[in-house]
């Protein structure tokens, strides 16, 4: 076996408070189907990551319905990382040096792990381009498929991937029972992928990110930074880098302070000490803001960490998304969770999460971004009813048990005969 | 004039669903009766240590209740900072070596500040020793007293003195109006002080260490830290240094899991990553734990700050501080203020806390800890009832708005004429 990580049953009970009783029910009535379904997720890393972290939140979930539920992860090395970092640039359109020793270097350490892997369960989960590869490798290797369900799930957006390494990864996607993308945008055209499922990303509503902050607390948590909570405020929770357009968000205030003379922005975002390019755009952003009292640029090196950006999304006026590009963007349904309006770029997963639950806006220029921001500040009644009609519209799509329902539907329906 | 410190006035309205109306109109009538007051307070630094965060506190309050309160901060250098630091040491009791030239150091810088010093204020509050001489000083040189009355307010503990330094200090004092001291204990014998108020110090129940925290949040705090919030746990808050006696706690719960199997403990205190002496005493707490995974301890390397340290002590079924000395040991204040009942010490300050208020039980061994610990942790109705009554001691006595009110009656005082 692969390295087993340890995951104490959690009861669903604690999200009855979140998102009622109806969700819990049709969760466990999914499970009941299941009966004593064996499922096992293989993924790369147990530590680090948005996949990680979902694990580390889904499996004791899975747990707790009375599933047995293996989290397993691969081994690698230095030399199979580096190739799957590459494989994952590529996949997601990066041009890259793409060689035949790199496909050995990456067969060679699957097969090493597929050796040890147990097979034996129902339903396999295999996560992003790194174990990818392992049920080609058991069919090619015993001329026969596992006796259970096997499903690749693809957290990345491989819509325009650099082809040399998309025509060495997906032809042995074909084999799996079923795909799960985050969003159609991602599946990638002309391979022959198996049933498609889309899964977007979700957020856990009882993590210190999410749980419901009482005003109290919010305003001691502004206040130890020493922003004024009762002034109004813009907020965008985002890396510094040029696809957040951190720069294009001043701009943006600067157009709203014109109308709402006391307006603050906040900007926060967590930075890798390692990371010269982030720490140098952070810089330009400092620069960009030009010593405007009014704007608060916060890191992890000032402490913000998850209950800091809960307080800055629940208490901000509206938050802003001003991304160029975007994956998923899932710090939009945060900030809508917590019923603040959303001025957000136009762009990616976005758009899925603005437009159809109306929770603000989508805008395509600075301009634009101003003016959304000065409509909403200026009319407390629309930002709550807005707010208010987004928390709803999170609460049906984007939250943990929206997704362990889509999986467990999955699960069920591969183990329905045709 | 010194350095200012910008305050911007603070209304004591955000005190009132803690603390009840009462208080505030007390406290707004004493400030009435103030009239036009010109208050200043004086201390040697605007950051870091207690008096900078009690005074960042208190002059907004004093201004928002229509006082005119400044606060001004003394410039020294690193040799002034440096005869001071040997000062504070030998007035909290340690032997030093004095000198003449210590003494001039001492005296020259003063000499500098009260030349830059604006007096033309109705009350002076001097903290600690650093600018204490001042108005020595101002006597010497003019032949007469300033106008306003003056105030010394000494936060240290200096019961028993090293005498070389309290022979040097305390004859300077003599002038002044009053003197403040937290409490009896730490009033020097043998000098001729002025009338001695005694205001405790207090915990601030609006700001993140104190605010309340809903369940929910304290829940996914714990779990942000892998503690199992449904378990009993002890916690105790404190520097990772003998006279806390972390190895003591450690002891006691090892007492207390023999009765109660599933006890955690959760010890949490803040570290100076120049604290060689700390990082030994930390290394041997967690020796001590010996790898006993119920054992959790923190440090701000952690990211354990004030809303954590809130956390644990509102969600911890006992709160312990084992002391073996103590000058006041505000943390018995601010988990009592929690509800959460404290197994402590029996010793300096934190008698007043807890004996008076019968918040919980003081103690003289670690037999007496682990079965004060056993008692509380069988008994719920017991610890409830010893919070909430413990909740309501602590709203009179030790927090914000007390001190407010002590301070401006002893202000009231002065000026009505004998």
């Amino acid at each position: 076996m692969l390295e087993l990580i340890p995951a104490k049953p959690k009861s669903l009970d604690r999200y009855i408070e979140s998102v009622g009783e109806e969700p819990i029910e049709t969760i466990r009535s999914l499970a009941a189907k299941l009966d004593d379904a064996r499922i096992l997720h293989v993924n790369a890393t147990s530590f680090g990551g948005g996949v990680a972290e979902l694990l580390a939140t889904a499996v004791p979930l899975m747990r707790g319905l009375g599933l047995d539920c293996d989290w397993q992860v691969m081994f690698g090395s230095d030399d199979f990382f580096n190739v799957t970092k590459t494989m994952h640039n590529a996949l997601q359109g990066m041009e890259v040096a793409w060689t035949p020793q790199m496909e050995k270097t990456y067969l060679d350490k699957v097969i090493d792990n597929v050796a040890r892997l147990d097979t034996d369960y129902d339903f396999v989960v295999i996560h992003d381009p790194q174990p990818a590869a392992m049920l080609h490798i058991l069919e090619y290797e015993t001329q026969q498929l596992p006796r259970g369900k096997w499903i690749w799930r693809c957290h990345i957006d491989t819509s325009d991937p650099f082809l040399q390494v998309a025509d060495f990864l997906f032809p042995m996607i074909e084999p799996y029972d079923a795909a799960v993308f985050t969003m159609s945008d991602f599946v990638p055209s002309g391979y022959g992928l198996p049933p498609v499922t889309l899964i977007p990303p979700c957020i856990d509503p009882i993590a210190l990110k999410n749980v419901r902050l009482n005003p109290a607390t919010v305003r001691a948590i502004w206040e130890s930074y020493d922003v004024d909570y009762d002034r109004p405020t813009l907020c965008q929770i985002s890396r510094f880098d040029p696809w957040k357009d951190p720069l294009g968000v001043i701009d943006a205030y600067r157009i709203a302070k014109e109308e709402v003379p006391d307006l603050q922005l906040v900007l926060a975002g967590s930075m890798a000490t390692d990371d010269p390019e982030g720490m140098h755009y952070l810089h330009r952003t400092e620069q960009h803001a030009a010593g405007d009292p009014d704007v608060y640029i916060f890191t992890n090196a000032h402490g913000v960490g998850s209950i800091e950006v809960n307080a800055f999304q629940t208490g901000a006026d509206v938050v802003i998304q001003k991304s160029i590009r975007e994956g998923f963007g899932l710090t939009v349904s945060e900030a809508l969770w917590k019923r603040t309006p959303v001025v957000a770029g136009n762009v990616g997963g976005i758009r899925m999460q603005i437009e159809d639950g109306e929770g603000g806006f989508l805008v395509d220029s600075i301009e634009q971004c101003g003016e959304a921001c000065i409509a909403l500040l200026k009319d407390p009644t629309q930002r709550m009813a807005r707010g208010n009609h987004a928390h709803e519209f999170v609460r049906t799509r984007y939250v943990t048990t929206v997704l362990l329902e889509k999986w467990l539907n999955l699960f069920v329906e591969l183990s329905t005969p045709d």
